[in-house]
């Protein structure tokens, strides 16, 4: 036999079993955001390669997958450039395209080149595949969904009220606890103020957005490698050491960053969106968290992360506003803010915790039993009916031995099996077998809808 | 202004407003494959060359997009390989993985890799976007969706029946009226054998599979092109003038083929899916034509191919049953059969047929009118309301303008809008607006959700 074949490391199939799982997570997220004005939207797979480079810095470059141009791809190779070989300067001339590496640029392209169609604010959503060449290893794929939420062309904070109803709606839909921590960008625009490094602020955002993993020491070493001084350095000591309600948090930040311009704005933004969220009853799984940072760089005032309170598996969704993000495509000044969902990790989550309700499991909830013949099509017509009724159902497809088919159901985890034999087909009723429990009783056909 | 983004030839965005649609069919879909015991399966997009080259033919391998190998691409040229600059030489040392050309091959991929946890008989679905370097033109794309629905591991013509039942059902949900053809491919192999061409039945199916484009003589033409004799060619000639009823045309090829035993086969295998439609009165918009072949080389019983009565524009369903998909990957004597429907077709179709129902095409049913102030706030309570009792609303996120409100709703075509003002707030009261009459009342809140 041929060698067995197989799948490119990183990448996964999902079973039947599996997507059964991951479909309910996708169908309840969408519905949620239906239910809140967002409207679905789909982008290519494949970018153009001008749309994609130096949008992620030179580690995302590496990490896109390019796809070779068709036919002679060679074809466009300058001699001189084929003298040298040098992987990165023929590059160009054999790859125009890339797939996507987030739904966050392709997003931003699309908000750019449609704007002239787009009634703004525009809020979409975005469920689809995203590809990095990241090195493959336990939990980290090379092709994983991501489930974008976004409003864009609005500064309002009422869209952060937003998203974090959505979120609040999505987890407890899905039975998962979770703690939602919030920071605002400007925040620690002012923080860097202070220290007198304005202009070291992705230095500043990157260490800090690092304490989980380096703890405090590691961040000021950090630091102090990039050319901060021990002064500027000790000024983050107060920040570190935050402690209290979100109130106490937030009056204590007020007073480090009072002669900061941007330190106050983020704090007053902060107020407002909590005291709205504390109108709405959302705030209780709500967290300040001045040492939230997150890493990626377009963000500019509110940001979130949240994870789910009784397992421990990262950041479940996270998200933030940007006030330029379709500037890098020449389109100045639109503010938006957005949300992510890990549907992955959401998957594991809820496989941790047990929570997928029963009848996600199942596919099929009725078999019937072939024993071909007049009971065959007896069992088509009951199916027919049955579908109908929007009951699930199949028929073994071959009038195999009673033992084979039974075994099928087993299997499959189909709950219920119809037998209609001789006897039954002569007194027009059916025999319904629970699988779980053994049980078995003869019903009336026009019964069989209600027991299900 | 930097120049305006674009994305690559032959793909697609997909707008709320199309999106729309196109999730209505998608879940019309899936709900029934549901209904009938087919279980959602998904394989990555990306697949080992290994996997894909070899599968399509010639021009299929050339129509492949091929990923080119992360890092540091051409380290693995062999010297040799790399002086004489041949695209085809060097494909194998900078490429591994592709995308995928259909959902077929990745299937049977899966079910080999995957034999020994199957349940078989196996049914599943498999509803995901596929990459062709085809040249793009009209109603070709380079990225498009395939919905596959398949059983694998049975060969009784009860699954040809369920696939049938599926389509039938499929477009009386969508509101299409359909012609279903059928034929099957072991009285293709039979007419083969009588023109004593048995060896060249693929010449003969691709011919054959021509005929609408080409014309009766064209076919002929093709087949003496193929070095196939006059007499083998005349024999075809009663094959192309069957006519009356299926039964009559059944009974004209059953004469014809008297004396093969596989075409004695087919007919048989036509006979027993005809008994089962008529007994589910599904043979009404059933033909059984000999000249339909599909071109697919995998076939090998039963072929369908569905159009839409109503509209011309090429099949929307096609499929069959073939005998050793697996075989290619080292797994012997798997029966199957499967169904393909497309999406982006059967999209077209119901834009022309203008049968979207119109709930479909909102996003968001009620808008509220955002004056801010206290006045927001009772919005915010109610919007929560609304959304519990599932109506899709959205508040405008900034407290604009009136008329800056109303045009959004306007543009968004979200037919309901709420006004709250000092007078409804003391009220208790909200003012409701029709938008497509202009009609307008003001209710108390707890009769809103009536309204809607």
């Amino acid at each position: 036999m041929a060698q067995k074949p197989s799948i490119p490391r990183g990448t996964r199939d999902f079973s039947p079993a599996e997507m059964v799982g991951r479909e309910y997570i996708f169908d309840t997220i969408k519905k949620i955001f239906r239910k809140y004005g967002y409207a679905p939207l789909e982008t290519p797979a494949m970018e153009n390669l001008s749309t994609l480079l130096g949008k992620y810095g030179e580690e995302g470059d590496k990490l896109l997958f390019k796809v070779l141009n068709s036919g002679d791809f060679i074809r466009n190779i300058p001699e001189n450039v084929w003298k040298t070989p040098d992987s990165h300067k023929i590059l160009p001339y054999i790859s125009e395209k890339g797939l996507r590496f987030d739904l966050t640029v392709p997003f931003a392209r699309y908000v750019v080149q449609h704007r002239n169609e787009i009634t703004f604010p525009f809020k979409r959503y975005q469920i689809q595949p995203v590809w990095r060449a990241d090195k493959p290893q336990k939990g980290r794929y090379r092709e994983f969904y991501q489930c974008d939420v976004d409003v864009i062309g609005s500064d309002s904070s009422l869209n952060e009220v937003e998203l974090l109803q959505i979120n609040d709606e999505v987890f407890r839909s899905l039975g998962i606890n979770t703690l939602t921590k919030c920071n605002n960008r400007k925040i620690l625009a002012g923080i860097s103020e202070l220290m007198g490094a304005s202009d070291q602020m992705t230095d500043i955002t990157i260490a800090i957005d690092k304490h989980e993993k380096i703890g405090i020491e590691g961040v000021k070493n950090e630091l102090k490698e990039k050319g901060l001084s021990d002064s500027a350095i000790e000024k983050l000591e107060p920040v570190f050491g935050l402690s209290g309600t979100n109130e106490q948090k937030l009056q204590a930040i007020e007073n480090i960053v009072k002669d900061s311009e941007i330190g106050r704005k983020g704090v007053q933004e902060m107020r407002e969106l909590f005291s709205y969220l504390s109108y709405l009853e959302l705030d209780a799984n709500m967290e300040f968290d001045v040492k939230l940072a997150r890493g990626l760089n377009y963000y500019t005032g509110s940001i979130f992360e949240v994870k789910a309170s009784d397992v421990e598996l990262g950041s479940i969704c996270g998200g933030g506003r940007y006030d330029d993000l379709t500037g890098i495509f020449g389109l100045k000044d639109v503010s938006g803010v957005g949300i992510s969902f890990g549907a992955d990790r959401i998957y594991d989550v809820m496989e941790k915790l047990d929570v997928f309700p029963n009848e996600v499991q199942e596919t099929t909830r009725l078999m019937f039993v072939n024993f071909g013949g007049a009971a065959l099509n007896y069992c088509l017509a009951l199916a027919y009916r049955m579908r109908q009724e929007g009951v699930s159902c199949e028929i073994y497809p071959e009038a195999s031995k009673m033992k084979k088919q039974m075994n099928y159901a087993n299997k499959k985890d189909i709950p219920f099996v119809a037998i209609v034999g001789e006897d039954e087909l002569q007194q027009n009723k059916v025999t319904l077998k629970d699988m779980q429990s053994g049980e078995q009783k003869t019903i009336s056909w026009e019964l069989l809808v209600n027991e299900l």
